[in-house]
């Protein structure tokens, strides 16, 4: 069974957001929820985690699949993977993380996953905003 | 903060897996847990979850950060990805997975995380092993 398009993977890399925002657990568990309400995802699992000295992972259980967060607040960065199967709007969810965490730019991947080795729609970077370097 | 690899991202697509060993909520479970093992990496938290009719989402949260997999029986096929901070071996994991659930071929992709958009450091596809389409 190939060239299934079984659904869409974003991976986001962002940088220079506030240190502080990225430290912030409980921004971070809102901004996972409204990015899940915004991309009309189903929260299976939510589990949220801080890590010392710093650094918050966040990953979100869907029945659409997945969200994960990782932060590095010592480096203004975050990394964001989701992958949503079936009628959910990734997209809409992934511009809500980045809103909300602030993200002076960032880097989107997007892969379509499902699709046999080496066919050219299983991978494409979609798009590069906000001072490229 | 740019140009910083801060981790490895797998992304594994196989196909070709015994369909009842996708619908396998302890195999599925034993796998993640003997991966993770295998990857040298610590876990926080692991969600595995079993939809109706068919298919497995396990989501297990790392102290080096994520591994996901998500099946589809029906297609003998399984999507999975493993994020890796730090000092583990997410290509062991990765091998112990599909060799848990036998996946008679599977493409994986390999993207280095953290670099700054545009980089060519920061996607490579890794291998194609057994049949590739």
């Amino acid at each position: 069974m190939d060239k299934t398009n079984i659904g869409t993977h974003l991976i986001i890399d962002a940088w220079d957001c506030p240190h502080e925002l990225l430290n912030d657990k409980e921004a971070i568990t809102q901004a996972m929820i409204q990015a899940i309400k915004e991309g009309e995802a189903t929260l299976i699992d939510l589990t949220v985690h801080e890590f010392s000295p710093h650094g918050v992972t966040a990953t979100a259980t869907l029945a659409e699949s997945h969200i994960a967060i990782h932060t590095w607040p010592e480096y203004g960065y975050f990394a964001a993977d989701l992958f949503f199967c079936g009628e959910g709007k990734p997209h809409k969810a992934m511009e809500h993380l980045e809103e909300a965490l602030q993200a002076g730019k960032y880097k989107i991947q997007e892969i379509k996953r499902g699709f046999a080795p080496n066919q050219p729609e299983s991978l494409q970077t979609l798009e590069v905003v906000h001072e490229p370097v």
